[in-house]
């Protein structure tokens, strides 16, 4: 298999397939795009995978990559040196609403290299947003930008786009990911936020190029969001908001979910107090809250590109203090705990709770002490 | 020991001691009044203790009663079948800037008896509440009063005189609980809002009458407040508003902590924002939410005055499916958990770790099992 073969076979998938199709994508990572194509074009069972490899036959990867090329657009695999490694996480995650997975490439437009977007936040919400969710989102953006993240989000009206404003003013990096080709202008509104990011930062897409947005594009689109972001931030969000779906992905993930609330008598905030008061997200009130939830920039930039984040690494400053709290062998209560990290036992105990999902901590008969990964 | 002579003891400590001074509250509590004031008349130590002997001894008890009977005013003590049960949960929490313990007792102004309040909700937030903290005050404590419970605030200015109006507005049952004796009205503003409640309901104070409002009986009256309802509802606090002195003491009772969130540009939802962002309030956007965390008052009031609580009797329908689904002896997994409960893994883990903390469940290897407690 040469890397070239690959990326052909993995540049047809993505023509011909529903992105975030979640057998394919499963597949795929599985025994690469080269087996999988190879196996798709031998089908001849029922009339849909006829279909399917009467249209991968009838692709040519090389015309479409030339084409995108003209364009400025390129194709990045899980192969390249650029591709984001955090979209890996997707491979160990259940799927939502029949999207999942790794996907089976991206389509870019822009200079920035998807390896190089440093940490990352996602800022989402509701196209409907209010003036009161549309500041607040600009400025939870600038507020991360100025600390070296980078934001991103979609581009759809309301808190994407001034998510994007927020960040672009701050003098900030910020993408955006599309439900349909990155060749698109989806909202036409948009076109010159859009042709912006594609000239100075990065415009992606797991459609090919020329692929119109469609429902379920959106809900393929937004695991890629929620799995880019090390945390993602819901701004303003009805209770049957998309964006709630974006924020599902990210817990899914295991990443930082985050709510910013509003009056209680706004329905843009309905979906996002619905996520706080489940337990689901965080509350964060502005931009200093998600820094310290996803954690500050500089001490991430520093990190090898590419080189294997451990789940410790993500850690903020309270639950680091706990981590090194816990004992390694003989276990310790949490008031013990509490009391070596100088923080109070009920924070003490949520964060316990916290390392414990993140296979840090266990309990045990006489209280908690570290995991074999932990000492790892 | 005569119920009388206990009374009367406990009205001359009432009138001499500072109300939740800690010291006397548990020793009241552990000895009993008579003996306490017996103690306290014979010290002869510092300059402190001879004072307090001096006051103890001038007070004549059955002539404060007198006077407070003249004013409409009783002297409930712990021994009395009114005494709401509830307070004495406050023996088995720790102090809080120096306050702490039952109430030596308390004195009432009102016709309803303290026994016979039902399920009561406590309503507090910021003096200087905006018009939206208010709308949302009086809307809570309306549709938990329609529901059938009884709301407990204070009578300050903002939070608690818009919680007050809102129950009385619906029809409701609603009692204020005072920092100053019950026969001043504090602020004067609502001398005819307090005058209303004791000649319909009940104005409720530690500290005997006459007494004024000073900053650390503020403190102690929260605890009281807290300790009343079955939960909290911070509707609007500043970062440093009284209002999150009354969330700890509820939080420490292991009450629900509920927070009604703003705008995150109002600096009157600050300190709400803070406690649901710390874990230690949920958040709630009206009052269907703050019903469900209480639990709807028809159960409750079915219950007979003075029946011993179970912890088990506090829970809301999650928690008690959760626990309805916990294996009495051979552990199972959450996940398993789950699935019999028919809920999210995360919102069972959530719910088992609310279980655990009340000891109705414990986690062993292998899984999560019921406590000998819960099996009572």
């Amino acid at each position: 298999m040469t890397p070239d073969a690959e990326r052909l076979a993995r540049v047809r998938l993505s023509r011909v397939l529903e992105p975030g199709e979640p057998v394919s994508t499963a597949l795929a990572a599985e025994v690469g795009g080269e087996r999988l194509l190879a196996s798709y074009l031998g089908e001849r069972g029922d009339e849909h995978e006829v279909e399917r490899a009467r249209r991968l036959a009838a692709c040519d990867p090389a015309v479409e990559l030339e084409r995108a090329a003209g364009q400025g657009i390129r194709f990045v695999v899980p192969q390249d040196e650029e591709w984001p490694s955090a979209l890996d996480d997707l491979a160990h995650v259940e799927d939502l609403q029949g999207r999942g997975g790794v996907p089976i490439g991206l389509w870019v437009a822009g200079p920035l290299r998807l390896d190089r977007l440093g940490e990352r936040v996602a800022v989402v919400g509701s196209r409907s947003a209010t003036t009161y969710g549309a500041q607040v989102a600009a400025d939870i953006a600038a507020s991360c930008v100025r600390s070296g993240l980078c934001v991103v989000s979609g581009a759809a009206f309301g808190i994407d786009q001034a998510a994007h404003r927020g960040a672009l003013a701050a003098g900030g990096t910020t993408v955006a990911v599309l439900a349909c080709g990155v060749d698109r202008a989806y909202p036409v509104a948009h076109k010159s936020l859009l042709d912006h990011l594609a000239a100075t930062s990065a415009v992606i897409s797991e459609a090919a190029p020329g692929c119109s947005p469609t429902r379920v594009r959106f809900l393929s689109r937004n695991r890629i969001i929620a799995a880019l972001g090390a945390g993602t931030v819901v701004v303003e969000a009805a209770i049957r908001s998309g964006a709630l779906n974006t924020a599902n992905w990210a817990e899914r993930l295991g990443r930082q979910v985050m709510g910013v609330p509003g009056p209680v008598t706004s329905a843009a905030s309905g979906g996002v107090h619905h996520l706080v008061r489940r337990g689901a997200a965080t509350l964060v009130t502005g931009g200093p809250d998600v820094l310290e939830l996803v954690g500050a920039a500089g001490e991430h930039l520093l990190s090898e590109p590419r080189a294997p984040e451990r789940p410790r690494d993500r850690l903020n400053d309270v639950h680091r203090l706990i981590l090194e709290a816990v004992p390694v062998h003989q276990p310790a209560g949490s008031d013990a705990i509490a009391r070596t990290a100088a923080l109070s036992i009920r924070e003490t105990r949520r964060g316990l709770e916290r390392l414990r999902r993140l296979t840090l901590v266990q309990e045990v008969p006489g209280g908690w002490r570290l995991t074999q990964e932990a000492l790892a």
